[in-house]
């Protein structure tokens, strides 16, 4: 086994005793669907998604440090921001966090109901990038990067240690990937668990960047944000250390991609079959599945989370 | 501790022992909504309900003794039929299930995939019962009583037990009540636990038999099935058992009834905040919860199912 495996293995335990007190332990349930699939329904998480795993190593972290940040920002539409938001106000520390101007407002008054401050007039998917840097420099604000941060990564590797301890013999497990956080963390952690694992991203084909990233060996990037129901996916590229753990290390097998119209069944059969409200992201395993798109063998999927805009889902639900 | 309620928890255990094999262990969850809740959501349950827990009970025992029964019946429009069907179908025993002509196409359908014998024509909810007897006595089959049935009580009390086990220090659980059976299983498997755990049955205003049995002390009868979203507790009076269980020997403590509109916004929150997919039935210990009717404490919500109409279900979400 690599030293880079092991170092980044040891990186996710110590991740996950850091935020054993403020995350959950999301079950992993067995289904009516096939007997050797296991799911992990990170809809049950706290804030509902993973990424609380990410934003608590992280700021745990920051926090830890001296002299400690003046405060950490954040640029995210949906599920980082809680994330942030929840755990900078567990660590006392201030959080700002742009959204764009378009975002569900749902979700930004859960943001600031979680007690950090919002920007959203005048940002917008493009220009905020460039706002960031200016707010952090103006407030000497530490990014938390959604994805391309070391502890971030290793967080997000927790709930497939979970997932791990409660089902060993898993030959395949499989992750949504936008920008490649949640299946990086997965990755170490289940090539480190077993290095026969079987390790696969799903992405919409409409925001199909890492996979063509996978096969062209480098960072490929999408001219604009695409237009999909996954909405927790729609970055534009993958980062450098989730390229450096996913493609590099070849830690991932393979990237699979799934029709707008198999994430829709994929969220009816998760709601109506198995009683889980997932958003389309969390459902984007569930839709590689029911595709047959994955490899054959004891199957995990980490469904992300579960934060769907209800019109959409009372939509997809009719169909 | 009476020594009525130390034979019939002592059968709930030997209940949990006959069907473990065959039923799923749910988890139990904790939520955003509030630190003291405990959540066992049967929608997790094989067939989506807690049905299959009392009819594995039921039959089994049945399949066990000598001579073996022809077979068995049931009358159900919902989970119980689904129940006892794949019960049946898993000891090799014939299953007729009588369910009346207006019932949910997709229910008829998944019960005649686990392969049981559905009569539907000219079958109503008036004329239900004397059809079953009519068929009883020409083929010889032996009923599984959706509630009003001892091994069918036990086996609803397993769900209770593990509650328990991994919430010891529960001081309030709540259950839907329709016939009683998950209500009775319940509150013997608490009492047993702690004599001091508040018991609480939840039923809609529209539906409230139950309701008016504990009041009166005798057991009161609709008039006629009742119109509610709650479609799974549309029984017209629970039973002898039950009522023997539950207010003869005084191991419920109270009965609390919801309206329409407060089990509508139970589904809204289980679907958008806990990410669970319950059917309105399932959601009344939610709705009784929120509406701030039930004892407070430390809280443990029984819900029962996840089977939903999924039209109906969008239609609340839109709300």
């Amino acid at each position: 086994m690599s030293s880079f495996l092991e170092e980044h293995a040891a990186q996710v335990r110590q991740a996950a005793d850091r935020i054993r007190p403020h995350v959950r332990r999301t079950p992993c349930l067995t289904t009516d669907l096939d007997s050797g699939l296991r799911l992990k329904p990170e809809c049950f998480q706290v804030t509902g998604s993973f990424k609380v795993r990410g934003a608590f190593n992280a700021i745990l972290s920051l926090a830890a440090q001296q002299p400690r940040p003046a405060g950490v920002i954040a640029v995210s539409s949906g599920n980082h921001a809680q994330a942030v938001a929840l755990a900078a106000a567990s660590v006392g520390l201030p959080a700002l966090v742009l959204i764009p101007e378009d975002a569900n407002p749902a979700k930004v008054a859960a943001t600031r109901a979680l007690g950090a401050e919002v920007i959203q007039q005048g940002i917008t998917f493009a220009n905020r990038e460039e706002r960031m840097r200016e707010e952090m420099a103006a407030r000497g604000l530490t990014l938390v990067h959604p994805f391309d941060d070391w502890n971030v990564i290793h967080g997000q590797g927790t709930a497939a240690l979970e997932l791990l301890a409660d089902a060993p013999d898993l030959e395949v497990i499989a992750t949504p990937v936008g920008g490649g956080g949640l299946l990086s963390g997965t990755a170490i952690s289940a090539k480190h668990h077993n290095p026969a694992t079987r390790v696969v991203g799903v992405e919409p084909a409409a925001a199909d960047d890492a996979y063509r990233s996978w096969k062209a060996g480098s960072i490929q990037t999408l001219a604009a944000a695409p237009t999909t129901l996954a909405d927790g996916v729609r970055t534009t590229s993958i980062g450098a250390r989730t390229f450096e753990v996913m493609f590099a290390n070849c830690l991932v097998d393979e990237i699979v991609t799934v029709t707008e119209e198999e994430i829709a069944a994929a969220v009816r059969v998760a709601w109506n079959r198995l009683h889980l409200a997932l958003e389309p992201t969390g459902a984007l395993p569930l839709a590689a599945y029911l595709s047959g798109k994955l490899p054959k063998g004891r199957t995990g999927l980490i469904l992300s989370g579960g934060n769907a805009n209800l019109e959409t889902v009372a939509t997809l639900l009719r169909r």
